[in-house]
């Protein structure tokens, strides 16, 4: 078999590898594991690491570190790669390729699987679901959103106190090129009715200039300070991208425009109410990488939830369940909180993403709703208490 | 008594204020216990919390908590904010005052003392030091240090790891206007010899654009990508702030500009490296107010020194040992970590700030020395292990 990592890391991907890693050893039908660098370019370019080698204590170590510690990347693999992914296949005898990623990357290891079937290469291809974005069509929920919705609700705690101290308007930028969960999940920081963020602008609802400096305004008025988490994929009212106008324009094969690894957005936004002349001091900050790498604050339900994925993923692959899958991710509806891992169709996970639904975006368009926050709390975990006068 | 608190929170400036309080309430000479809110300005609005009112298990639980409980300000007092300060301290009969915060808020201190000499107005002022910036000239290191370093040198642990994974360069943006100890501090996130931050750019080594794009060329060359920690401070061959420029011209009232809560420094550092051509991907972080406020990663030996510096003014003041003092922070020279809290004249901590001395600086001019990670070590605490194959 071989495993890769695609797309942006999180700070449990390599739970997920390890997960599969150790399942792949119990089966006497697997005979070397190879986990290829960065992606599908460490099949292109030869480039694997044995991974029946390190010890268990390593592989433990390794799964909660953060990043991908196979490395990434970010090609979308056309027909001569695979011609050429399936020759280095055929050399080593490989039957089984795991893709631990998003949509792009689920998509990446489908084209595998399909050009696959067509060049009759037996191949059973199994993506294993991974986002900080949280906009997987086929998960509940998706490995690494807890951990980082943990990074950012957390950020948002320490970052309400400091504005409590000194006053004025802080912005914070959030990651989430097309969903909001991410931002949305800074509404897990308060503790209190006076708490910040006192305004979240998600991507799914348009974003008005006019309209936030009345909301900032308002909450000026209202607490004497304004706490605002922003996605950096805020759109306008014709969907066009706020923030893409700063980010340069650089794009991956999937067509990705690069909005992260740049504090323009915040700046720009805090310039806006500079410019009003009616509010004193505005700050911006924009979390970038921070949200998916910083050790030490993972989610421990995350951590469990990728460990599985990668198991079940290997589990189905070799039950023989299907010939290109995903790991849904499906949540019980009862009251204990209880999550099932699903084979399902890689179509379902591929390419296409999922927006915050209406039910958990409040009717003023900058907040969150009562049942976002049951629906998040339990994949993100208890926060540090925040005690004020 | 009259207690508080000035200039940028940090995690552990509440410490040094229970510190201060609960010992204050050993003692019979102390009657009132009055925390006034947003530094000065909450005596000069009458604008106090009765701290004899919460319990211990509340006092504890706000110790714990990140930024400046009793809120903040960045005013420097003049003769009419003196003479309405004597006015409300007779009122109230004040006879101790205490300011937590930096080198501005310990001559904000001073002011008041000489002041009140002048109008004869009796009244023992003691500053106790706090500064991410570490750049007290009367402390071996201060109050606050530790736990931002820790947020630096922990995020600079998990943005490695990112890099290695996706590759290129990534800057990192740092706080500190004048003192490039925080900067410094992400050294402290190395395990292994190939470990980011490769390159390091304090205020204290003049900064030139044509060595950074060599340095990190050379740099891409050695490993194959470039992880740069870079002070928001830095400045020209002339001394002039590379940032400045893009931080709109705002001050406070001690003539500081501002330079955190904006990512342009980051964002023209990557602009710079984009048009030579040579270098694929870029991204710049800045890490902002994150560092100073961040729950749940101070250093425990921070929290311990800034609640024993918060003890040692009262004790100080109590005895009577300097009229206006500030309680420095000195390291016995032996083999294990140990410090002091000695009283000390209130001008050794004022207005002049301390920078990283010429030891703690490599030669090639973007790397720190052994003898800064001996120094900062024991400050910083351990840091989360990551593990890589």
């Amino acid at each position: 078999m071989v495993i890769a990592q695609s797309g942006g890391p999180s700070m449990v991907i390599n739970e997920s590898l390890v997960g599969a890693v150790l399942e792949a050893r119990k089966s006497a039908r697997i005979g070397r594991i190879l986990g290829a660098r960065h992606g599908i370019l460490g099949i292109l370019d030869n480039d694997y690491i044995d991974l029946r080698k390190p010890s268990a204590a390593k592989l433990k170590a390794i799964a909660e570190t953060p990043s991908s510690a196979l490395g990434s990347c970010r090609r979308k693999p056309d027909a001569a790669d695979c011609k050429a992914i399936f020759e280095a296949f055929r050399a080593r005898d490989v039957g089984y390729f795991f893709y631990i990623g998003g949509n792009d990357s689920a998509d990446a290891a489908r084209i595998v699987a399909e050009e696959a079937e067509k060049a009759n290469y037996p191949l059973v291809v199994y993506h294993i679901p991974k986002t900080i974005d949280n906009d997987l069509r086929s998960c509940d929920h998706t490995p690494g959103f807890g951990s980082a919705a943990r990074f950012v609700a957390s950020a948002l705690k320490g970052d309400d106190l400091d504005n409590r101290a000194l006053g004025g308007v802080k912005i914070d930028v959030i990651m989430g090129r097309d969903a909001g969960f991410l931002t949305a999940a800074s509404a897990l920081a308060r503790e209190r009715p006076n708490d910040g963020p006192h305004l979240i602008y998600l991507p799914e609802v348009p974003f008005s200039l006019a309209r936030f400096e009345k909301d900032v305004l308002a909450c000026l008025k209202r607490f004497g300070r304004c706490v605002v988490a922003v996605s950096e994929g805020i759109r306008d009212e014709k969907g066009v991208s706020i923030g893409a106008q700063f980010a340069g324009g650089e794009k991956d094969s999937h067509g990705n425009v690069q909005m992260s690894g740049t504090g323009a957005l915040g700046d720009y936004l805090a310039k806006v109410l500079k410019a009003t002349g009616k509010v004193k001091r505005v700050r911006a900050d924009t979390f970038g990488y921070l949200q998916r790498s910083f050790p030490g604050v993972a989610s421990s339900v995350d951590q469990k939830e990728a460990f599985a994925a990668g198991q079940a993923a290997v589990k189905a692959a070799l039950a023989g369940r299907l010939a290109k899958g995903t790991i849904a991710i499906a949540r019980d509806g009862g009251a204990r909180y209880k999550v099932a891992f699903v084979p399902r169709p890689i179509q379902e996970a591929a390419k296409f993403t999922r927006s915050v639904p209406k039910a958990y975006i409040a009717r003023n368009g900058h907040d969150v709703t009562a049942a976002f926050l049951s629906y998040a709390r339990p994949i993100v975990g208890a926060l540090p208490k925040c005690t004020v006068f």
